[in-house]
């Protein structure tokens, strides 16, 4: 199968070269979405395959890495093409190795994920799928770029905060919060950009399927003064020659493919990150935006490392956070749970937690492994109501995430008086 | 002195290579503030020297294109590694050649020039000198990434909007409102990512230096529907095997060193972008913001290609905007500036002229040629009030236009009632 495609791929590179270079693609190749405004490639068929294109004259040695390696060819036009295999649909991080440098293609808009940004395909739904994060004409509300001083960090940090569209016309109203995680690699931008949180929020609150609420996305890469940003240092490694150690336990590599038993595994919970969000982050939220208080008006989710870091923050901390998510990444599911001791004993009292406890909520790609589906399961066995939701088809992918994100919101902060 | 200083680097290149690849640069070579986290190169030099390094195991030749070019050479660690010559302080865009492939370093964070994502490094100025560019403990306000529709264009269009710190508590208070525009190849993210025109404004305003105002930050390149995003198709030539063709006539490369005569001569003024201002940006902006109404209440300013369609733009409605600004770029000083018909004649009459536009103000580096203050003079010669600036030491790039800003925008909405 892959080498009938590749094939097919040289074939169709060649029927395009000739005296102009500049040719188009086949109209059924499509520009990738994500692609800078005018570039033709990468390309995307109906089939799901993709083309990429690259000017590199003398290079040797190229080569495509989207999960896995397809090596391009030197074309008699004097470029480098390839067509992949039929990608599955959704976001797709990507690099080019050129004689062994791993870069970006510059033919597309860059995405911060695995330390570093990135180049990215989306492989496009059909419509029906895709609606639920598409732009629409219903009300929109914004994404803000706040910064802010952080006492434990020592530093300026970033955030941005989704407010909804009534935010401000509706200038009595105060609106439940809910803290927002990415991924291993991944920073305070991904959800806005790889996830259109933004967009999937409007369009639910349009159809009165979500309560209108404050949406906060910061950076869980959180260190103390002195201390250095260790967990991007694995990528960075790309830039430091030295060999890029595996993720950190737990942290599945943002946007790669995820093999069977990925889904945060293992707690990589930062205790900074906890400490500078209840200290810094949360009191400037609240003080600056209309947020209504107290713990049923908070709730918190993220996704693979960030999934660990709600559940490492959440659960210690009920008293403040009364809903929870994790997508792809809950800090359960690597056997070894005992509902009487995991998690601090947190669910040993089923009754008491699931009172305070308004939804927990375990999402995971169905390509992901049964991991998040065992951990329900144990948590269903020990009397802990949650929630389970597997993505068809999907990996360890922003897909899988939107696909969470939107099973989620319309659950949040329902039961409030 | 070129061939004194590349010595230098290599001689430092040797010294740190060893078995242990991955050391760190001398603690004198500051790690670049827009690396990635954790990459320790492209760093700084207290003269300026900026010290690259980058992974390209089986490439034959690397080059850093920073205005010119400069040769890496690989060591004996086998990493490739370039000091460069000195270099002015600010913000320049650069990308790397490897085997002739030209792409973003990995090592930096990536920004929108020359219509796609290159790599930047900043060269630090004295404290003193970059105080009002750097974040203090200030009220802050925020940047709003604002989606709506044009009628116009027919797509979904992004703006950024800043609204200044107090304007989500003085909830009664209307502000004044100043479109800024990016230059050619850049985006509607340039004036806050690479300008850093929302920090500016905030200190502006804790010194009591500016007024608050709302800022509206669109993209310049407006086609209509089935027309291409041509401006852009210069870089993306880049990845679609075609020469790169010289910009668009009064549109200077951004980011790139100014040769004399740069700064936005010529028009290069797209009609359709002033439709789509009129028709649908300024609407919303008024119906969505507390925007306060009147052309007394709105200025217009922009760098390079977005200062000449700033002239273009509000020269031919001046009954709309009573503010003018062009950094680097005013679609005049080409010679053949003749006051009576020049711009439709809007020159004409200078009193008439000088009651209605309260600021007129040019500004230029002052590496980018007599043009602007040619202009500047055949304007004052005319009688018409303007207001001259000159970046002392620098060229067409952000630099420039973040002094530009931090001149201009003190001068703005003082004479309204």
């Amino acid at each position: 199968m892959k080498r009938h495609i590749l094939l097919a791929g040289l074939a169709c590179a060649c029927v395009w070269a000739g005296p102009s270079a500049s040719e188009q693609p086949p109209a059924d190749c499509k520009p990738n979405v994500l692609n800078i405004p005018g570039a033709p490639y990468p390309c995307v068929y109906p089939d799901n395959r993709v083309t990429f294109r690259v000017v590199a004259p003398d290079a040797q040695k190229l080569r495509v890495r989207l999960g896995q390696g397809f090596d391009m060819s030197k074309e008699t036009d004097g470029l480098w093409y390839v067509t992949t295999t039929p990608q599955v649909v959704g976001f797709h991080y990507y690099t080019l190795s050129i004689d062994g440098a791993v870069v970006a293609d510059p033919a597309t808009r860059t995405f911060f994920g695995s330390g570093f940004y990135n180049s990215a395909i989306e492989i496009p739904e059909p419509a029906a799928d895709s609606d639920y994060y598409s732009l629409k004409d219903v009300p929109r509300g914004v994404v803000r770029q706040r910064w802010y001083q952080s006492k434990v960090t020592g530093n300026w940090r970033r955030a941005y905060i989704y407010t909804p569209p009534d935010y401000d016309t509706n200038t009595k109203a105060k609106y439940p919060v809910l803290y927002l995680l990415h991924g291993w690699g991944e920073n305070e931008q991904g959800w806005h950009v790889q996830g259109h949180v933004d967009v999937i929020m409007d369009n639910l609150i349009a159809e009165k399927k979500a309560k209108p609420m404050i949406i906060v996305m910061d950076n869980l890469n959180t260190v103390k003064p002195g201390e250095s940003a260790a967990l991007y240092h694995a990528r960075g490694a790309i830039t430091q020659a030295v060999p890029e150690p595996p993720p950190p336990p737990g942290a599945a590599p943002a946007g790669r493919t995820g093999g069977p038993g990925r889904g945060g595994r293992g707690p990589m919970v930062s205790n900074v990150f906890t400490e500078m969000m209840l200290t810094d982050l949360i009191p400037m939220v609240e003080r600056t935006y209309r947020a209504a208080p107290g713990r049923e008006n908070r709730a918190m989710a993220g996704l693979s490392m960030g999934g660990a870091q709600t559940f490492g923050t959440a659960l210690s901390n009920l008293d403040k956070f009364a809903y929870i998510g994790g997508f792809s990444g809950s800090g359960g599911g690597r056997g070894g749970f005992d509902p009487k001791t995991s998690n601090g004993g947190v669910f040993a009292d089923a009754a008491a937690f699931n009172k305070k406890v308004k939804v927990l909520f375990l999402g995971i790609g169905s390509a992901e492994g049964p991991g998040t589906k065992t951990f329900s399961e144990q948590l269903t066995q020990a009397g802990i109501k949650n929630i389970y939701y597997q993505s068809p088809g999907t990996a360890h992918e922003w897909l899988t995430w939107r696909r969470c994100f939107k099973e989620f919101a319309p659950l949040l902060f329902r039961q409030v008086n």
